[in-house]
């Protein structure tokens, strides 16, 4: 519904001065301070903003209430850090149902609070509300452009090596709630190396490669054997028992929240050598210019890969 | 629960370097810029947060849902304006009841973009879900401040006016859908004269009117006589029956969306003499050094005003 949403959507908003970046990336990009102001020089911002509710993203009375306000604010972090900006403040509010509600508001924070600390963001307000329904948490992050400048989904070109943080797949045996946002990660990448394109893994490896593609126009193949999978998702596959394997899930499942980079290949080649992150990069593929997904298999079969990720 | 809750968050929140205004007001002020950039100037940016619920602030299915997405939108210019800041972008999440979601989500846009236009707000971004539930709208609104500053809630003095703009109760009448944020008003006000605090009354002329007090560290009189009663609140008093005077839902119905302000002496003189909106403005009582709401009635008894507005 939201892709189909958008579409709809950006034929209908009009042009803005303020907006560098508008709608359809990780987070937008705002440019004040230079209206009517001889004096100041243009501040740009970058601002994420992700809702979410019970039943989809988390489950109220299943997973832990602090677990759950931490994903709440990790997933806006993640976004910042897909844009390689660095948080700076957050707004948090939350429809809470009755029965409980403050017991509730205070158990997110327990969450909150931690995060916000570790990353320095300011909690600059919320609005909290009691209702009749379901909890629905909804943050807004705010951030500056890092010292390398702000990485967006459209800049991959032909060649450029697809370079992946971390390990996907089975994120709903914890992962989901327990991912650190990529922040510093993307920012030293950034200032350190030449990237092209990124984003953060929310929907599905697959899914959200093609919006990179989509973005910049051009096509991706994967080499199916270097796809990190994390071992949660050789455990999910065998719990699971449905015929789904641990690549699959790693290529489809989302909320893996790692980097996904469209990176020039002598830089790609640099920072490969260098490893100069704790998390682990690989090179799982190429971007390329005909359009669409590819996988290679171990046979060197080409095939289309389809994106079988989260549609909200 | 919300001041409840507020209370207990502020005491865990920890000192921002970024935050100049930190929940509690209308709007957040962050400083941003001038982290670890030598040759930038710090620019201020104003953030105002509102979470709409579906049975709560609209009813989807009997109010009409371009109006449900324009009050969304409003309800946050409308803090913005009690700021004194000009509006620059919007980020607009939805949580979607699965049926019929995106002719819904159209529909709200319907009643969003006309206003962004009139104010020249830039719509950044968003977060469109479904799920299971009612309809939750989560909107966080950008600004800057404008060329009088920013008005904030605790700068009100023993002897300053209160001033009013508009008219009060009544609200659910339509104009809890349809009334205008008072940003060109706010603006204009700040600019021209001296303002020492304001708000945007949402939950109730004497409650909000408490409000400046608490936050200014004093307590205000109000001439009963004097406060400008809507015809919406007449008509409404008896379409109710229910013993309630329009007086009384002009203090307590809430969703007015005027503005609340206090005023030096020699400035609200000049306000009231010059009449420089095309909205009425009204002296309804002034700022005491005594804590507390009063009420003076026709015969100049004076009694104990209590705050019945909305606890969300």
């Amino acid at each position: 519904m939201e892709s189909e949403f958008l579409g709809w959507l950006r034929t209908r908003l009009p042009a803005s001065p303020w907006l560098r970046l508008g709608p359809g990336d990780d987070a937008a990009i705002l440019r004040l301070g230079a209206a009517g102001k001889a004096d100041a020089a243009p501040a740009d911002i970058v601002i994420a903003t992700d809702l979410l509710t019970d039943g989809i993203d988390f489950r109220v009375g299943v997973d832990d209430s602090g677990r759950i306000g931490r994903k709440a604010m990790a997933v806006n972090l993640s976004d910042l850090a897909a844009m390689a900006a660095v948080p700076r403040a957050a707004v948090f509010s939350v429809a809470l149902p009755r029965q409980g509600a403050l017991e509730l508001a205070q158990a997110l924070y327990e969450g909150i609070l931690p995060l916000a600390e570790r990353y320095q963001v300011a909690i600059a307000g919320g609005d909290t509300n009691t209702w009749d329904g379901g909890l629905v948490i909804s943050v807004t992050a705010i951030g500056e452009p890092g010292p390398g400048g702000v990485l967006t989904r459209s800049g991959a070109r032909p060649g450029d090596a697809i370079l992946v943080t971390g390990q996907f797949g089975g994120s709903r045996l914890g992962h989901q709630f327990d991912f650190e946002p990529r922040i510093d990660e993307a920012l030293l990448l950034m200032e350190r190396y030449q990237l092209h394109a990124g984003l953060d893994c929310s929907d599905g490896l697959a899914r959200d490669l093609a919006r990179i593609c989509q973005a910049s126009g051009c096509g991706a193949e994967i080499v199916l054997e270097e796809v990190p999978v994390a071992e949660a998702a050789v455990k999910w596959s065998a719990q699971q028992a449905d015929g789904i394997s641990p690549l699959e899930h790693a290529l489809h499942d989302g909320e893996d929240f790692e980097l996904i980079l469209a990176v020039p290949p002598a830089a790609a080649a640099s920072i490969l050598a260098e490893a100069p992150l704790a998390a682990p990069v690989t090179q799982i593929g190429r971007f390329v210019s005909e359009r669409g997904l590819w996988q290679i298999d171990r046979d060197s079969n080409r095939t289309v890969l389809s994106a079988k990720g989260w549609e909200h």
